[in-house]
């Protein structure tokens, strides 16, 4: 290889990654020209405001605020400038003039992810994302390459540390959902505005982009079915406790069958999700991610680390730039996307699990028979039925759990339920995980 | 993509692994010939006996006993025959001849890698290795790739499931060793010789290849120092469980810097160690593996899965098989190793960390000041002492603590430890990991 060589690189944004990638890039490159076989020179770093304060001390000439011109100059743009505009512009810039594009962005991919990928292919670039999902955990990677020759059945991610920070604390610490974002907020955990985080927009993005890769099928993310933690109590906490469960947020992606047509589908979606104690994804704590995959030969595997933070989604940042150069030096194009078994998705009113329902009902004669009428009207079964009398007196808590049950016929039974006479309010419902759905 | 494009595969071997590749070639070849833009044909298996039982039933017609050949029509040759020879020979022809190679040989890759990769790169083939290191778990891409933006610090590996299942029996179980193999040969996860996998020949080649990835070195096998499972008692397994901590046999494998000189260097080693019971490591059950990763930027990364098993095994292989087989059809070269840091490599005896070490002692008074002054002569200095009166009375088990010390300075107070009088037996000697050695 040919040290001597070097290839430019771009940067777009300077924020928590941004400044952290600049500073590697910086102070690595003699090691990062070793494994690259050619000198990777930062060549401009594009920002909105050049004298913004940062977190890194750089170079001031470094900084411009005219990024097509800097992308234009450059082999390699890293686009870490995150949401959609002008990021989906200046990377479909970067692509169509050939220089290859790494970025952290998932709500591009998750919006603009075909398109991209359709322009990078057509002129022969390449785009990496590594760090979109899980921060510095390696996952993209590993399900493109390493799991290319197996058939995965299931993703199961917690892919937000805020909101696992959030539920964690609530289990360990017996806080209340407010007092935990409080302190995830003032920890620097949770954004000022944390609506991304806690309604389960991130983790549906996220949850796009795996499903897209682990089943070769576009998975748009108005597709994926979503529901965050502002509904979960301290009283559904300690009630997960109680029967042998954590309550997690996850992104589930699952291949499922239909059992009389035999058609495979594709769900993809994010709720709160009783897991069991002993599973491995119940014991990630804190702010760390995990995404445990099933695939037919392979078996469970799980990847493990921090999800999030400047430095870490540095490393993975880093990492598809240091392999990238080192394909660009030896001469030859990368990896397109394989989208090419373009599963059907399942409607998220077929996807079918197990639910634990918690219901406030009047403390009198009847009401099991009442409410178990109705779980039978829907065709919903009964597996377990816990009932216990409030401390204040005059009504009682009745938990229910069931057998698998389609996602439509939850809903038509919960509102059913919420207008039966011996109910007083449908406190909760939450979804079992279980062995994989059969939609 | 042009899917109506061939690729000839041969494989080489047709037990446990290399039967279930066979079948998952023959039976998802649809699936792998849309991903890997090429349909990719077994053209023939090379066997040393062509009517031998199987596992799997496959078309007779593709066996031969004439391996040269069969390599000198492919494209692609997946070896799965293991051990040395004639593995090293068939690979070094099938590079010769321009192929890419796939392999799950540890031993030959450990033991010959450096030459295999330069044939490789002078011929412009490719050498794949996933599956030689933790089965089916995601390690050798994401350590090469995903992480080469990074300075790895520390790998830590359960990367051998016949002494982890062993191990795991004796703590959950209170087996002891003897009865804890003897089941373990039962259920087929120890081998009728367990000789490679309870002496640690097996790991200590996965921490010689593990080792020269991560830290961009030569690390060769005979620098690897070894020590298997067959000195751990079931009185050891207590200990370690009263002190908080789980007995695991680890593959270390760590970057060490001076501290006088600043120079770094590369310690890899493989030996029985105690491990915080709140260790991400301390959980691994039963006979699965897992990587623990510590790098400057990325933080602890775990990956965790099954170890070992044929189809697992496959998953691996026809994984790196589909990748490869997308970059031959997209007309690029692969990826070359890079082992440019090239740094020293540790000698044993400089090793520094922590240690445990049992005594049987005499029952009487003066006996900890004798053992305390030994520790003090060979510069080992101690952390907790906790003495005990053995239950068949006459003498006592003195456990000692250490602060960190050199594995040259621990064996020469073994040594003399073994020579004072006070002294009746030196029953077991453990390293307990800390953070990081410094030697």
């Amino acid at each position: 290889m040919n040290e001597s060589r070097t290839v430019k690189v771009a940067l777009l944004g300077a924020g928590s990654v941004g400044s952290q990638v600049a500073r590697l890039l910086l102070e690595q490159s003699e090691a990062f020209a070793q494994r690259a076989g050619a000198r990777l020179e930062l060549v401009g770093i594009a920002v909105r405001n050049v004298d913004a304060a940062r977190d890194v001390d750089l170079p001031t000439e470094l900084f411009t605020t005219d990024a097509e011109r800097l992308i234009l100059g450059a082999d390699f743009v890293i686009e870490l400038m995150g949401g959609i505009h002008p990021a989906l512009e200046l990377v479909t810039l970067a692509l169509a003039s050939g220089a290859d594009v790494v970025t952290a962005n998932k709500a591009l991919l998750a919006h603009h992810g075909p398109e991209l990928f359709e322009i990078a292919e057509r002129v022969g670039a390449q785009l990496y994302y590594e760090a979109a999902v899980g921060g510095a955990i390696p996952i993209i990677r590993p399900l493109r390459e390493n799991l290319a020759g197996d058939r995965i059945e299931r993703v199961l991610g917690i892919v937000n540390g805020t909101t696992n920070y959030i539920l964690d604390r609530m289990h360990t610490e017996k806080d209340t959902l407010e007092e935990s974002l409080r302190i995830a907020t003032d920890l620097g955990y949770a954004e000022a505005d944390p609506t991304a985080d806690i309604e389960g927009f991130d983790a549906q993005q996220k949850a796009a982009i795996l499903a897209s890769i682990a089943f070769h099928t576009e998975v748009p993310v108005t597709t994926v079915s979503r529901e965050g933690i502002t509904g979960i109590s301290a009283g559904q906490i300690a009630d997960a406790e109680r029967g042998g469960h954590v309550v997690k947020l996850l992104a589930i992606c699952e291949r499922v069958t239909d059992p009389d047509t035999g058609i495979e589908a594709v769900s993809a979606r994010v709720h709160p999700t009783l897991v069991p104690a002993d599973h491995p994804l119940a014991s990630v704590h804190g702010g760390n991610n995990a995404i445990f995959v099933e695939s037919a030969a392979a078996g469970p595997l799980m990847f493990y680390g921090a999800g999030a933070g400047g430095v870490q989604t540095a490393s993975a940042v880093l990492g598809d730039l240091v392999s990238a150069a080192r394909r660009h030096v030896a001469g030859g194009p990368g990896l397109g996307e394989s989208m090419d078994a373009d599963l059907p998705i399942v409607a998220p009113e077929q996807v079918s699990t197990r639910y634990q329902i918690a219901l406030d009902v009047a403390d009198e004669p009847g009401v099991l028979a009442q409410v178990a009428q109705q779980f039978a009207e829907h065709n919903v079964s009964v597996a377990t039925a816990e009932q216990s009398v409030a401390t204040d007196g005059g009504h009682a808590v009745l938990v229910i759990g069931t057998h698998t049950a389609t996602e439509g016929a939850l809903q038509q039974l919960v509102q059913a339920l919420a207008e039966t006479s011996a109910v007083k309010r449908v406190t909760g419902v939450l979804r079992v995980l279980g062995e994989g759905v059969r939609a």
